[in-house]
């Protein structure tokens, strides 16, 4: 008997791992020191650090890895889990190092891992990090027929006395939010309930309240924030920042909200993607729910004192940018009016 | 409709991220800053270090998860992943830092998400690094009933002048190796084949080889090579370490050989464990497939120059170490004999 008669090809595991091997390094600065193949990802820390504090954060993509293997397009959620991770350690005022990806699937094919690969790297450089390490998990018997997982995990670092983490917060600050691109890596699961199950809807329709296909739709990637919080951090004195991801403003805010201080939202400030009132409409969710589960436009949030909203407002990016609330005395919740 | 309705339960969630937030600040040093529930976890970096090197892993326990959950036992594999990654970390020579795991399923059962994250505080505390992060992904459609996938990312640093990477190694090398428990996490789709599909085994069967039932022996912890190797580097000068994972000895000693060297291992001169005899002859594996997929015994490679040898069988540590081969002129392969 042979490893692969038991479904595991180490042989063309390894071939992969070339191309693998050839697009990461298309990421890489001169602060990696390893080649892919040895057992860890060698990163030599930059000098300008005092006190350097590394920010690390895990995730997947959920669900929408199974809108990715529908649609039989793979570059995109690469891109996604990337950008979800940058957002991640970002809002602790972190920049992106060096990531590492771990894709698991019953059979590695090799065109699904290289191109999930491309979608990986185009972000890595997008956000200026390094692809310097993965996992290619060949699972027969976890993972049926072409079902695959992406995970990853992103490490920045920032200078401890610059951390951002919303001690700062206090009555009377402005609260502004980045766009979400659309339903961003989030409540996939309702989403796909609704769009295939109950509406029957194919990846191929064209939904004229998305102007565009649901396949479209539903793999818009994930938007990085690097470049315009970045952009934001060199200008303004930035008190918060909150990524809205899995549980939506009202589970994401309150982590940086002190407990003395609540956030007020004003629903209308800002553009609410269709994707959202199609979903709730057709669906039939509560409003209160669709604000628990979706990010409803809200990509990041951004939080600054009164003095510093003219600079925030004068602020002219890549990205549009919101002035949705304030921060007023209260008990650490979002509150919407 | 509600979230739950599409088979996520963003509530339960919430009250499992509790739990799992105690179990892991009991592997909290004082370099770790964030509180679980940040976006990131934040660890700041050791003070003495120079040029301080990070040094990253990302891996699977791969479907030893599917013996897990056959047994119902879910603390080892979280031991398995955490110990896996810092020993891959370790051949670099560098020291674990911090912990993130990636936990997935179908349906998230709290008791297994807490028993998981008790076997990575446990695996963290003995490695002496900061479960600092993770992700507990509910991906209905994706995992069938009880299946989970887990995962994990190891980071850790070492002085850049410290760097272990093999290029040192020369003809008249001494080759040792530290003792594996068993399959560690590596060959689990074929020896499941062999026991449950061919053998008709159960997990409760007792097998007369392994001297316990297959549960025990398909359990066993993968061995952390920390503390062993630690207390080398302090008393010898190590050349070269590699980690003996998938594709066995033959495919990860030569991740380290520079070209011109081949590893001479001599067969015989360490102890097989038994379940790999019992795979290869009730399996009817080729014995040169068995080196190519299983450990065989070899848990980590350590090679030393020729006068260090003495100084290496002095060593009287926790683990025994055997004398296994040496380097010779060569083209960067490893030969039995």
């Amino acid at each position: 008997m042979k490893y692969k008669d038991s479904g595991v090809n180490i042989e063309r595991a390894s071939r992969i791992k070339k191309t693998i091997g050839r697009l990461a390094e298309s990421t890489w600065s001169k602060n990696v020191l390893s080649e892919i193949g040895n057992f860890g990802g060698l990163f030599l820390l930059p000098k300008e650090y005092d006190e350097p504090v590394l920010v690390s954060s895990i995730d997947s993509v959920g669900t929408k890895v199974l809108v990715a293997n529908m649609a039989g397009r793979f570059d995109t959620v690469g891109q996604d889990i990337v950008n979800h991770c940058a957002n991640d350690v970002l809002v602790q005022g972190a920049l992106p190092l060096f990531f590492l990806d771990y894709i698991a699937a019953g059979s590695l094919e090799p065109e699904v891992v290289v191109s999930l690969v491309e979608g990986l790297s185009k972000a890595c450089r997008e956000n200026q990090c390094a692809l310097i390490g993965g996992e290619t998990a060949e699972m027969p018997g976890l993972y049926q027929g072409t079902d695959f997982d992406l995970a990853g995990c992103m490490v920045g670092v920032v200078e401890k006395k610059q951390i951002i983490d919303g001690f700062r917060l206090r009555p009377g600050d402005t609260i502004f939010s980045l766009p979400s691109t659309g339903l961003h890596t989030n409540g996939y699961s309702l989403a796909r309930k609704i769009i295939f199950n109950e509406l029957k809807l194919t990846l191929d329709d064209h939904v004229d309240e998305f102007g565009s296909t649901v396949e479209e739709e539903l793999l818009k990637i994930h938007a990085s924030y690097v470049r315009p919080v970045t952009d934001l951090l060199h200008r303004v004195d930035v008190k918060g920042l909150a990524h809205i991801t899995g549980g939506g403003v009202v589970d994401n805010l309150p982590r940086i909200l002190p407990a003395s201080c609540d956030a007020m939202i004003h629903k209308g400030s800002w553009p609410v993607p269709p994707v959202f009132t199609f979903l709730q409409e057709k669906g039939g969710v509560g409003e209160k729910e669709m604000y628990a589960v979706f990010n409803m436009g809200l990509g990041m949030i951004v939080i600054v004192s009164a003095e510093e909203e003219n600079a925030v407002m004068k602020y002219n990016g890549e990205m549009e940018i919101y002035r949705i609330g304030e921060i007023r005395k209260g008990r650490g919740k979002v509150i919407f009016e």
